[in-house]
């Protein structure tokens, strides 16, 4: 034990912890000394998460109450990514790890220049200001005649699928809106307003190098551009959402509903990454690309998972007419979910007693500010977790379902994501996106419709899209070597020795030997198993394991070996079993904006072919929407919520929320009471 | 207007008010005059609701705000269930129809010896009562040693599916288990000691006719009958949920969580079934059969929903070993989920501010009196309901999805379910439930394993079985007549002149022109489409809709051909489309209990191949789950959720929530501030 230390003497950071902006600054300064002269545009810089030999063992002595001694952590590491270009404006890409004690470089890494660096916001900038510089925007948008008090609008977009005649450039793409500024509220919504150009930067020169035109026409024009009139908005009609600027102002009879904790909350959060609740633990983390991670799950000690975070996201668009071809976002490849992080706002986002984790940004010149609140983490409640009456006795036990949420939303343009992590009482996870925002709509013309989408207000066509995520789990269940098992349920014919009366089903179990791709299959009750082979649960002598059902969503609709479908094999399955490599985390490849293809994805992962039997295994669960968008989703969307649960299955020897007190909550209100208390027990 | 009054002047019930006990009381009477000098033994009474063509015109005159006169409403009902008992003992069950205001009896039937009447509690009672008495079970149990301190328990279950043989006798069957008394407590779980025996009643002469001995086997005894040790319990171990038997008792750091609705709830409730709330408008019913019912749907005046409950619930189980291929509960068919409701109690079953409704309960005498707080109704926060943040300004503009709740709750001996319908302020409709309560075990000898289910405690076996529920909705979009259609949306093979690309996807409709049976297909992101053709929405230009995915579950496993899937056709399509006829609401047939076949349920209804398209049409939708029980699940199970998502599409002119406010939460409170206060807007 000499070489241990209680946690009150801890002098470094959690190795999980984020980089805070001392460190960032520290790892500028390295990457600035070890390139010279050159000018630096620093992209992101964030903690490089040790490698799992060092970080699983440290965690484990962790989980038994052990702290290493400082000199005992695995080093601190920085991710630094940066442009570096030279006098002769050639920008090259590098990811660089510095070491943050001995400020060494550990690795230097040029980035072959068929990939992308995943977009900063401040080259959304350079769109727009490239746009307003550009004559030739200007002689297209000529074309058009905006009414008076409208303002047009540039809303940059990643270019999406490079064409295979594209060259290898940096581009990106603005869509066109006109703003209707007469109100002088900034916030109108533009997006009511489409107009049919799209202007392509190159990012290098900052240039306008082309201008897209847009179709504009209905079922009856198919890939023709359709009318484009003079008055391209006329037919349009305004649609705020803004309440200062609702026709009828936001409704009155809406009485508020309080979420109060009067003795505080249930959690605990210390080291400001671990949290504690309810017999959980696990860390929170949070990086430019995933946004909040969730790292070292235990329940009474015991690991469940390792990792855990949203992986990736496509959203392509179905609209046939060029370029619409190009519309397809990753939305954390392309440009990082956490940089696109939102502050989220105490009393709006969640209600109740809310704790916010902070993160850091960078800016060009590497200089880190905080990003704060891009994590809230609270308590809700979820409506009954058990009941049970004894009927002879009239006795009801009764418990709510309390939920721990760590959540995280993001804006992409006109769109939002609302993801959250949710633990509860029980042993459950689940993980939870929701669709919200403003759908994105293109100009159609006066009265006619489009087999490309639904026409959500007049003039505004918004299209089909499918939204596709991926969530990359790395489980740990009672330790990292775990066994990932397809099980279904099967009818078995009637037969007089086996199944008499016909009512006999069995249950199958197929374990995944090799690593892979798999889907759901919901009319075999398909279930994924996480088995740990090595570990007996003692009531039902079964492996213990937690499980859960592939949500058996609609997959990519876009040809087989269109641009589309080969920069997203990963929706080719819903499920995936990899074998655990270090910073294998992106299910749609490493870099995606502007791909062709998709490039050291969980495709090629799986085609490693290894064993992934009672090893160290990584699961990823790939689900999503088809959007065929409805009226109803204008002017923004109502929430779309999709859910992937995870629940013990034979981990535990009985329900964990079995202790969950039952005594009635006493704040509780009774309406219009008629007679005597006939609501007493 | 003659004929016209104001909602001050009414003086009789609305049509859809459930029968005061007075009301019952006039029913019984008539029905005893009716009867003579018979015994007449009451099982239910309650409202027969009106037939559409007169309630109809009544509701859609009562949305435009005019009421009729009460000699104009529609003849006031009471539908008595009863048992006529000759002085010979012959039993013969009556189903008829009292008009309450002139006492004629509209309605006289005599049900068909072939099926059985719906148990009631009361024959549970009489099923233990004659297994005590019983010299048979007695010589039974005495092949057991029940250890000191033990009680036997009978646990009454309807009989389930007759084998083919079986005369048509009424049944009832005893699930038998050992309850520990050593500590006094009536509530200790007697589950956790199951014994291998089933007395079965003949319920006429109310004497045990029967023992049936159980299989206590395992794997390697196939359908043997396993050890049936003396030391039948022996193995067993206790497994307590009411919080004071509990080992350590419950947990001490889960903080209180309070709802708080300082201005009173944002509902309105009039004439005790009139709920108005957020531009919502419907009548809350109940029955003994289907428990809450829900009426006259409106959104702003406008019809969305005629009728909907919960429609029937089969619960097959798949242990091969006789008797239990007779198990399967239909638990809204044999004794009536709305009988089974629990009491409802302030604080424990929901949280904020709870209006309850009342029912009444009738003895068999036909006395009523009420059955109180068996539907609850409350606002719930769920989250955000739709955000967007406008990335130039900064400004974000987000709102809470408000949802109103009519909850029930019904406890069938071991087993709860927890039914909900949830409004929410953007049109939609959600139909959940929750499954809990303590799932049904059987003994197993000690250190074996079950090919039938799984062992969840020591020397308890949870078998393998399935839920599967209807739901029945009788839609109105904008009136009675629509079509429903399946829409899918499908690849489109790339070509020049169509899809040059390859991202281009079609979204198919297939309106349906008969009635029968469909499924749900998520490979092609189907879709079902409840349509107005007689409507267009003035933005999209298609007709209104409402929208809901089928849940593509797990259909009955039980082989085609045997007892259990007979008895349950309507398992055999996720979805069903019948034309409307009065009174047909149940999706397994009228009377269950006991049934070979499925009689008069949905697919007869199908098999009438009318047209459906463009008329009075019916909605039925069947889902599920395949439960193998986990050692979680024990003793009791936490919530299993299903739900059902109706929503908007294309029936609005926007999104209906637009307006709900966004102003922040005041009561919320921030956890651990570090700095300067980050969240202020």
């Amino acid at each position: 034990m000499g070489d241990m230390v209680t946690p009150l003497d801890r002098r470094v950071p959690h190795p999980l912890e984020q980089l805070s902006i001392g460190e960032c600054n520290t790892a500028r300064d390295v990457i600035l000394s070890t390139h010279g002269v050159s000018v630096i545009d620093f992209r992101t810089i964030n903690l490089e998460e040790p490698p799992k030999s060092l970080l699983q063992p440290f965690l484990d002595l962790e989980a038994e109450g052990r702290i290493p001694k400082p000199d005992a952590y695995p080093p601190r590491l920085a991710r630094v990514a940066y442009d570096v270009i030279s006098e002769n404006k050639v920008f090259e890409f590098y990811e660089s790890v510095v070491e943050l004690v001995t400020g060494a470089v550990k690795v230097k890494e040029l980035i072959d220049a068929s990939h992308q660096a995943p977009l900063v916001i401040r080259e959304f900038d350079h769109l727009v200001e490239a746009v307003w510089a550009s004559k030739t925007f200007q002689d297209a948008m000529a074309e058009f005649s905006i009414p008076d008090g409208f303002e047009v609008i540039v809303e940059p977009w990643p270019y999406g699928g490079r064409d295979p005649d594209d060259e290898d450039k940096r581009y990106f793409q603005g869509l066109c809106f006109a703003q209707d500024k007469r109100s002088g509220n900034p916030d109108s919504n533009f997006y009511a307003y489409p107009l049919p150009l799209i202007p392509v930067m190159d990012a290098r020169t900052k240039e306008i190098v082309r201008i897209d035109r847009l179709g504009t026409g209905g079922k009856q024009d198919g890939l023709a551009k359709g009318t484009h009139n003079k008055e391209i908005i006329k037919h349009c009609k305004g649609a705020e959402y803004v309440p200062e600027l609702l026709e009828n102002g936001s409704r009155k009879d809406l009485k508020p509903l309080d979420v109060i904790q009067p003795d505080g909350p249930s959690f605990t959060v210390t080291d400001e990454s671990l949290v504690e609740w309810q017999k959980w633990r696990f860390r929170v983390g949070f990086n430019p690309r995933e946004g909040a991670t969730i790292h070292d799950v235990r329940y009474e000690g015991r690991s469940i998972v390792y990792r855990m975070a949203i992986s990736e996201m496509t959203v392509p668009y179905a609209d046939a007419r060029a370029p619409f071809h190009r519309k397809q976002a990753f939305d954390f490849g392309d440009g990082g979910a956490g940089t696109c992080a939102n502050n989220l706002q105490l009393g709006c986002d969640c209600l109740g007693h809310i704790k916010y984790f902070d993160s850091v940004n960078v800016a060009a010149d590497g200089t880190a500010t905080e990003q704060p609140n891009i994590v809230c983490l609270h308590e809700q409640d979820n409506g009954i977790g058990w009941k049970h009456t004894n009927w002879r006795t009239g006795r009801a036990v009764v418990t709510r379902h309390r939920e721990l949420v760590v959540q995280f939303i993001i804006t992409l343009a006109n769109y939002e994501y609302i993801f959250a992590y949710k633990f509860d009482q029980a042993g459950g996870i689940v993980v939870e996106t929701r669709a919200t925002g403003i759908v994105s709509v293109v100009n159609i013309d006066e009265g006619k419709t489009s087999m490309y989408g639904n026409v959500v207000s007049p003039g505004a066509m918004a299209q089909n899209h499918q939204h596709i995520f991926a969530v990359r789990v790395d489980p740990a269940i009672d330790g990292p070597n775990n066994t990932i098992v397809l099980e279904e349920s099967h009818p078995v014919p009637t037969s007089s020795d086996r199944n008499p009366a016909g009512n006999l089903y069995e249950v199958r179990q197929t374990p995944i030997k090799e690593s892979g791709g798999h889907d759901a299959a919901p009319e075999h009750n398909r279930i994924v198993r996480i088995m740990n082979p090595n570990k007996t649960n003692p009531i039902s002598g079964k492996p213990v394991s937690y499980k859960f059902k592939p949500p058996p969503t609609q997959k990519l609709l876009a040809q087989p070996g269109s641009i589309q479908a080969r920069r997203a094999t990963f929706t080719q399955h819903h499920v995936w079993v990899t074998k655990y490599k270090d910073n294998e985390l992106y299910a749609g490849g490493r870099y995606t904006l502007q791909s062709r293809d998709e490039v050291d994805g969980v495709a090629d992962a799986a085609k490693r072919a290894e064993n992934v039997e009672n090893t160290d295994v990584v699961l990823w669960s790939v689900f999503g929407l088809t959007h065929n968008p409805r009226v109803e989703d204008w002017p923004v969307m109502p929430v779309e919520i999709y859910q992937l649960h995870f629940s013990p299955g034979d981990f535990f020897t009985a329900n964990p929320a079995i202790d969950v007190p039952s005594q009635r909550n006493l704040s509780s209100t009774l309406h219009q009471k008629k007679k005597g208390n006939c609501c007493a027990k």
